[in-house]
């Protein structure tokens, strides 16, 4: 799945209820002193998947995009949205009550920089939705009006949400260290190594990934990422102190936790950050989830905070060798589920009675029928004909449309097994695809070819491969508008950092690190095309007479890529040879795991294109 | 030429003078109230070429490298260079005087960091000599130890420099519009808009280049670069000043320049930024190279001072209709030396008889005879054999080395004409080459075609290009240390910004920019491969089925690439269709202008490879 985030879209305003909640909120802004209030779609941990108590975007707004900005003033209130959302933010919400403004042309900060009345005007924010460089940012563009920016202790957002929902408690299970690959101590140690390179005494790990990656544990508190919505803080010595409720935890799971963390109510947080801060020390922050009210504790208590990306990122990012092994087994098990998915797809489809939900629930059936499926790692995008086209489409009852003979399917999911996350996405012609969906295709293919075949040195980062998978396509005069590839977590986020494969990936790619490889193609109105294989970091075989290390991809992800859909004629022999190896690899892994009409499905599927 | 500075490096040190002067610079310093000096080697535009009465690195120390940063202190001197000139300083310096470090281990910011003695230190430096960045990140540093910098008003290297060579003195020329292609009025109308746009009272023109472009004059203050060197002040309303010693400008130059603007004295730069800077003015400051002294001035007299990319870079690097027909013009007059030297050393290298020395001295006089030659474009890179894998090597009496059938020869060299600036690499086959040479110059080759051959949309950096150059050589093992491209002006300097194809080169490419397209390959004590062409933006030819305009590279150098050299079939028909297709431009283009022996010699030179 490309990196963009999206969400249901089904839900329909509610303009009453906006215009009361938002005259509430006005009304006890006042109490706070402050003339106006911003409010970002984030929760304390700038997740992208939030608990429902965390909507209070949606609450307020009735938009229930995955991204948005609103700012309330006395007679206004302004809705920022990316252009995925302006659709969207327009059917949600109720254009007397809020003016919407494309983020992309307009920023807040920009807003804020052209306004001209109304110097001393007060904005509120809450401290805990907002990083210190998001908070910076928007007090520089209020330098221009003099306006002022103001924390407030309480959300007022939650003051007037009666029925807010409580927090999550999703029970927190033990990530087993056959499927972790490395306990919690030794992980606890390679960290203060971490945190005594950058000289500081402490680290606060605010990204509950990176919580959940250092105690190996895992948890439900989120839609399809096992979060444990939790913070922790990491001394250089010492014990390490978890943040957590504690009617998530199990006797067994606090038991076994006790072992090597302190476990204390979220609550405790502020208090014990002063009390460390107060000893002068000086603390690690995570510089893209650490909150604005993190910072201000540390260093109203005298300690010295330091902005960095937190190192259990780029710790977690590189697979230990059993995690690979894991991501392996899940490959091969979710290949499986694919090839049934393939099989039985083309069986069906071309009787003209599926539509897009019938195939996500089928794949999703496929899938659960292994018995290790968790979660899907993301909500499945199933889109056939001109929806396949739509980006950050996502199928509902009301958009649901006929697979149609003469029409591409294009279906982009994943699995969270407790041995690995998958991601895949496969295009499949639906009866006979026309010359221009083949042609494409095969640009598309060949990109995805050239990126996963590239060797590189170390220190190479994701931005300079990108144009790989791009070339064909702007050879045609075509592009794509999203990333070519992100970063996967072992049973945690399918989006994971530090590294992607984008203009944006500066990271340098590392052995271990596990990716996607997803080019693409979209025809507004027409279809969609997007090849998408994980692949991960590993060293690159044996070359004659080479004078320097290289990398190279391994592709893990195992599923047939539609031969109907390639123009053989464009590709070199090198390529096709490429595409028949993998075929013959995924034959080998995935035909002995599935039944016998999907084995000989697959066999069909894989069969070399060179020389045949 | 690829992007490192380097220099004649045959000098011997005179341990004795460096003694001398140092003990004198050390004792001046105390007068001046400091501990300790820092020098770059620079002068107060940040020049790539200086002239003599700056090399005051080398006066007082002995090295000559083109890159250096000298730090005296009471009791030790430090030098630090890049890996480049490691070997020359250890050679050039005296070891009880200096202690040389290598500033890729250890900056000069990072050897601060690391003092623990002596707190209150201070250390003196030239405020014209450094950028206001550099100064505040060497600020930065020494707060670990907690010295100080103090500015100092005069430099005291000069001080005891009895002989100091008097600035130079060379003759400004008007650039005709007829090469320029824009006057000087219509460009000032330009960046007045640009300085409006950043809403600025007045921009600083402190790099030569940006000053020679925007009135059309020319210059001789440098090596191999046509620069007056100068300063401009251009306000946003009103006339411009410029900057320079009169004694450079002739009668009639003078006449016309003052036409449209103030002809002052250097020393009048900064009493005129002070009363500028007195109206509470905003005033544009370049960040590469505005010297620390000139934000001081605007900010001291109550003006504010910006940071910028001078917005005259981006201006110049956008070649207009006139400057790129001048380039093409330039290419075939260049490529008909160049066609007349290979032809030449073709006849002579068998015979055994041919030096570094010999082909250098060839190539200048056939570029020489085209009557139009203005100097070479920078000091010819002449190297056989081993000496061709060392990137920076500059051929002296001491190197010189035969020409031996069985060896590479690889020549790096360009020329400043009026109507453009050339930069031309080609390696040469003398004798039969080995199957490594043409199998590692096929994968050079292959790497240089690819970049060639690229179509890629706007918004694009040489960044997201530089690896389509690398890519063969990385799947062979092996890489090149230097980036595959730089900006190029139009008879102005061969290395220009903004952008840039390597890892560094963020800047998108534009339409209308001249860049080199050089990979290498080099084999230390071996050979050295580098093909170098340079390419010009410009529009894809139609593509049909295109969805968005696409841009392109149009080969503007016109020399054969040695066939001999290429193992045909490490290619694809396409790259081997590429060549074939350039080597049919350049027999078109260049064989009229060549003798009868050396079109003859060409005809066989670019034969196609195709079907042959």
């Amino acid at each position: 799945m490309f990196s963009a985030k999206f969400q249901t879209f089904d839900e329909t305003a509610d303009p009453a209820a906006s215009a009361r909640r938002l005259a509430s909120l006005r009304h006890n802004l006042k109490w706070d002193g402050v003339d106006g209030f911003v409010l970002p779609r984030a929760d304390r941990h700038q997740n992208e998947y939030v608990p429902a108590g965390e909507e209070r975007l949606a609450f307020l707004t009735g938009f229930t995009g995955s991204a948005g900005f609103l700012l309330v003033l006395p007679d206004k209130a302004v809705l920022f949205t990316d252009g995925r959302y302006t659709l969207q933010a327009r059917e949600q919400t109720d254009p007397t009550l809020f003016t919407l403004v494309n983020s992309v042309e307009i920023s807040p900060a920009k807003w804020f920089e052209q306004q001209t009345d109304h110097p001393g005007t007060r904005i509120g924010y809450d401290p805990w939705l907002h990083t210190a460089e998001s908070i910076e940012r928007l007090a520089k563009a209020l330098e221009k009006p003099r306006w002022e920016l103001v924390p407030l202790t309480e959300n007022p957002v939650d003051e007037i949400w009666a029925d807010r929902p409580a927090a999550p408690l999703g029970p927190v299970v033990l990530h087993d260290v056959r499927f972790a690959g490395e306990t919690a101590d030794d992980k606890l140690k390679r960290i203060a190594a971490e945190i005594g390179k950058q000289r500081a005494d402490a680290l606060v790990i605010s990204d509950p990934h990176n919580v959940a990656w250092t105690f190996n544990i895992r948890g439900s508190d989120v839609a399809h990422t096992p979060l444990p919505l939790a913070f922790a803080v990491v001394p250089k010595n010492g014990r390490p102190a978890l943040y957590i409720d504690g009617r998530k935890l199990s006797n067994d799971v606090r038991d076994r936790l006790s072992d090597l963390v302190d476990i204390r109510e979220p609550d405790a947080l502020t208090k014990d950050l002063s009390k460390l801060a107060a000893t002068q020390a000086t603390v690690l922050l995570d510089q893209a989830t650490a909150a604005d009210a993190l910072g201000k504790v540390v260093a109203e208590a005298g300690g010295k905070v330091v902005r960095v990306a937190d190192p259990v990122t780029a710790l977690k990012a590189i697979k230990n060798p059993t995690e690979i092994a894991g991501a392996h087994a899940a490959q091969a098990r979710d290949g499986a589920a694919m090839a049934r998915f393939l099989a039985w797809f083309d069986r069906e489809a071309p009787r003209g009675h599926l539509d897009e939900i019938a195939a996500v629930e089928a794949l999703e059936s496929f899938r659960r029928e292994s018995g290790l499926l968790k979660d899907i790692s993301f909500p499945s995008i199933s889109g056939a004909g001109p929806n396949g086209a739509i980006v950050h489409y996502r199928v509902t009852q009301r958009t649901n449309r006929p697979i149609r003979p003469g029409e591409l399917f294009l279906i982009d999911s994943g699995g969270q097994y407790e041995d690995g996350t998958t991601d895949i996405t496969r295009t499949i012609a639906v009866g006979t695809p026309t010359d221009e969906m083949r042609s494409r295709f095969t640009q598309v293919l060949r990109g995805h070819i050239a990126l996963a075949r590239a060797l590189f040195p170390d220190g190479i980062s994701g931005a300079q491969l990108d144009t790989l998978a791009r070339q064909y396509l702007w050879q045609a005069g075509v592009d794509f508008d999203h990333g070519t590839g992100h970063g996967v977590g072992s049973y945690l986020s399918v989006h994971e950092g530090p590294a992607r494969i984008s203009k944006l990936g500066t990271a340098p790619l590392k052995r271990g690190m596990i990716l996607s490889n997803e080019p693409g193609y979209y025809k507004e109105g027409a279809f969609g095309i997007r090849i998408e294989n994980l692949v991960l970091v590993v060293e690159a075989p044996h070359i004659t007479g080479a004078e320097k290390p290289m990398n190279a991809f391994e592709t893990i992800t195992l599923a047939p890529i539609d031969a109907r859909l390639i123009d053989v004629s464009q590709m070199t022999t090198d390529e096709i040879a490429w595409l028949d190896s993998y075929h013959a690899r995924v034959a080998e892994t995935v035909g002995p795991l599935v039944d016998k009409d999907t084995a000989n499905w697959l066999a069909a599927a894989t069969r070399p294109l060179l020389n045949s």
